[in-house]
């Protein structure tokens, strides 16, 4: 039996845990191959030399970004920190070359505002328009056919899932929603950084970006998408002393026309069913991070506290794979018309 | 110069987290000592076998508890699980021994809500009106006279020192109030229980009690004493994987009446001025729980995202120190009119 | 194409660690399927209830064990604490069932000596002698034939593999012989012990049973099978603040006929150059245990300190994957003639 | 009664973890107090503002190093990575300034090996003979008169007390002496470095400098002075997923002349009857890194596994107060004749 041809994947900025963790995915992928991984600083350099952790799985070293080897490649990842895909894609497309984006610049569709959050000027903002938001649960049709795929980020992906049912049916106010989230700290990237050091990190809790963090303007531009208008959202950060996951806990004022409890649950379990990767855990349930750590799921519970009026619901994903890598390879299995679980079927790393 | 008498001091359940770091503290105080410290299993045992981190600072064997060796203390503490002090009260009421209860046996002042909460009867109902409820910043002048002082729960310690100066001032909806709150393992006690073994609760994040925690009743009849009238509170603990620490996040929406940004600022400085125990941080602070870790203090911080009219209060205590001993032995200051912190100066374990 | 009939897989106690990781990577076995699972205490309890991490990749439920149902199988593991297996073995073995026994009931040949470690008489010394001790890399002929596998425990197959180069050539004094060995906390099971709280085991380091511990007797089995005579080893393990992990240091003492270190270094190289799960990392290497994080490898480096006359070889393991149930896999594998890798080749989880 | 006065203390280099660490404990200590505290970076900021543990407990701004200021002083810490102190030191012991220096500038007595292994040439070699090696179990009444007290470093603090009663004696073989010691992760200190990361350090375990590290010299040139003659050490440190705490696993070959197990505990008990800070655990105790978290102790406990001639001893210690900060204060109570203990009562920090 002939073998089908692999999709060539190329990967931009390999360096950091969202790459790795696309090359620890990828490795198991039936149906892709990565053929090509850059990284300026670690030109030349074996990936299992600076990943051990790859040592026997991937035989390939970093090179130099360059638009020509990236071409000849079926689909791009950009692993990289924001500022750095919008340099190169407007070459890259001219190539016809898909890419599914993980970084931050291309999630917002308004250039002005991605300027007032990142501090400078978009490089490309004409391309804005094109770039499909890459959460499939809201999207899954138009990804489909996109050339640039702009992965949602770790927060908004928890948040938007775990909102979105109440929200399409209006059970929620729009207007006073409130998401109380936590991440591990690989969350914060591979940069050397002193609050990021083990000794500073570890035994410690903390908010952040409690006056302002640039995952509110995405996070609010993709909840007025499920709400047919304009939102509010105060969005506060936690870090949390383990390396990978998301927790969010969000509180919505429950509508005069919201249903019961009961039903509210059956819709959130109906709304998601044919979803291969959002769960909704039975009633009463307490999401753990744990739950999906190294696995693309999100899972989901809903609580109304003594019976009032405020909805709680608890969403986690592991911030790395459902929160970006996962979801990057997800996006591309439905850009490529691939099986949507393909190489993210892995079960949690529990315990 | 002859030295005063030292206060002595009985604990009943010494084998506890908050039993131990009572200990920890009194090794250090000035004007106390542990004279007796009661276990019913481990009777006889020294105390330093059992926590060697006391080895070499405390010469003392866990007893059966007993009335009469504990009424010839001037203070008792019951370092217990809820169901043990309002066993032994009357009788110790009786010889005129002041009693310092860290369990929650004495925190409502509603028998049948404490029934309903935890489900039995209260042993002694006559007594809980006697009960002061321990948190010095709004009680002081009730503790210094009290026979039993109940004290604070780690939770309700933080939430209420964080909301009280924006409730006092009526500038947040006490309606609608919303408290996101994160605690280390210490908090759920020293008993072997497989969902607190570390290889379960390390490495993930979770809340708990989503739709209904113990605490709540507490904080609800706090946080109405301080405003003035019932309130309505949203409580949603969760899971931190470290040890020691509590963190609140505190949502309030913001009353027409409420002044800008750096007022509530200077008020939240103001209120606490002479505090001893209570730090508001500078504007635009994060406290993180290991600013505390092993002190008796509170620090707190206020942000107003966006400007919008959401006020965020974050508020750090550690669990065992001003979320239970610590705060217990500042009682026991106030009450025998010593110096408020002494035996409670040292600073956090950082890093 | 017609899929071939896969292989049917039972799990005796599938309530622990080893079960669960069991569990994982079965799930995603390209030839074998779980189709029991027994737990006295859980019977009828959905598996996905008790790991939630499994939601939607197995459809399974606990039942009491029942020899009929698992002699319906192709091969049973035992997830069990030790003097489960033996109990059992007779009959199923009788029911032409193959055993894998991931527990310590079969793995020294020595009756009397499991006795005088375990402090019970063994249940059934007749089957001692069949019993293959399931370690791929020194005996996979005899795995391939046996009936019963007793797989390699965890602190002794990172140890056995780190010597096995060097004492196989005689290189080191198997007379002095130290293995200074670390373990994650999962090493100890998921029963409710207090020593192993979060709040008690993180955070801290330490040795015990360093006055004796149950693999000795194992581990100077197993290292006097490699060097063709009794061994003396001197093993001190120490329990380290995480989850998952084996870290041993070994140290020998140079023989006269020992070469330089390079050639010790090639020798390492060749010796599992063929093994599809030992990786000899490069000269100078400190192998970390998230190198191997829920991967079935054993990674290894070799050092001579100052060039003087001890050997340090540094060994990691996951002690669930390669140090339980990736290992107990792999022996199945073996056993039946599968690809040796097949449901093992993911990377380890990093970060 | 008129208060003495107290010590005035500068501190070179306050920004690290042993800065912090000196800070936390001299707050406490009744008679010093930190006149002044440097840092090139952090010219003008306070301390409390970058160590947030120390508001309301410390009024200081760190200013540039200047020897005029210093000088002022009665003692001055060097807290600095090694290379600092030695070039400053001619001039501050010139204007009678008494130093305790934490750095490694003045540990080894031979310029050339302190050359060998720090890769530059020794500032002020002259100076090292009047260096007084800092560990007081060992040279406390040179300490009493030293000018210049070069603080032992963390390893060799819990390496030579744990071998210290057994080598004095000539109990064990002292060319073949082995230290297994592993570290938590502020021994790193507080730069910015990715290996440091919580992302990378955590959940993880391993050796590192197996092949050579620059507390080797230390540790043979203080065994040796205690053996009376050149011994031999194989040391390998590791990584240990926590902030504070160092244990030491020693093993020695039992010498012919050795007494059996009950008197070697008897006399290592014996040996440190006096000694306020080290304590020798009961017979088959195993000592955690827990029981120090934030004291001053070294505990110490020795095993004989399987009665063979293999001792073991194990010594914890916390790698910021015994093994840096806390011996540092020890050392200036000795000097200036002050109770050993004094700012040095503090139990550790339990759970």
């Amino acid at each position: 039996m002939s073998q089908p041809k692999k999709l060539r994947v190329g990967i931009v900025g390999g360096t950091g845990y969202t790459g790795v963790e696309l090359l620890r995915l990828l490795a198991n992928h039936p149906h892709a191959e990565v053929v090509a991984i850059t990284s300026r600083s670690e030109d030349g350099v074996a990936v299992a030399d600076m990943f051990p952790s790859l040592r026997g799985l991937l035989d390939l070293r970093f090179s130099v970004p360059d638009v020509d080897v990236l071409s000849e490649c079926d689909v791009v990842f950009f692993a990289t920190p924001h500022n750095v895909a919008m340099r190169m894609m407007p070459e890259l497309l001219a190539k016809n070359v898909r890419v599914v984006d993980l970084s931050a610049d291309f999630r917002l569709r308004d250039a002005q505002q991605w300027s007032a959050w990142y501090h400078e000027e978009h490089a490309c903002p004409e391309i804005l328009a094109e770039a499909v938001y890459g959460l499939p649960e809201m999207n899954r049709e138009a990804i489909r056919k996109a050339r640039l795929v702009a992965c949602a980020g770790c927060y908004p992906t928890a948040v938007q899932l775990g909102f979105l049912p109440a929200l399409e049916e209006g059970w929620i106010n729009d207007q006073t929603l409130i998401a109380s989230c936590a991440s591990g700290v690989s969350g914060a990237g591979r940069a050397a950084k002193v609050p990021m050091l083990m000794a500073e990190a570890s035994d410690s809790f903390k908010a952040y970006g409690a006056s302002g963090h640039r995952h509110l303007p995405e996070l609010e531009q993709g909840l007025a998408d499920i709400a047919g208008h304009d939102v509010k959202l105060t969005f506060v950060p936690h870090l949390i002393p383990m390396i990978r996951g998301i927790h969010a806990t969000l509180y919505g004022t429950l509508s005069k026309n919201a249903p019961p409890l009961e039903e509210i649950q059956a819709h959130f379990e109906k709304r998601f069913a044919n979803e291969p990767f959002v769960d909704v855990m039975p009633a009463g349930s307490h999401p753990e991070t744990r739950f999906v750590k190294g696995a693309n799921y999100c899972r989901i519970a809903v609580h109304q506290p003594q019976g009032r009026d405020t909805l709680v619901i608890l969403a986690v994903i592991d911030n790395l794979t459902k929160g970006a890598s996962g979801q990057a390879i997800q996006n591309m299995n439905i850009m490529f018309d691939l099986p949507e679980n393909a190489g993210l079927i892995g079960a949690a790393l529990l315990p």
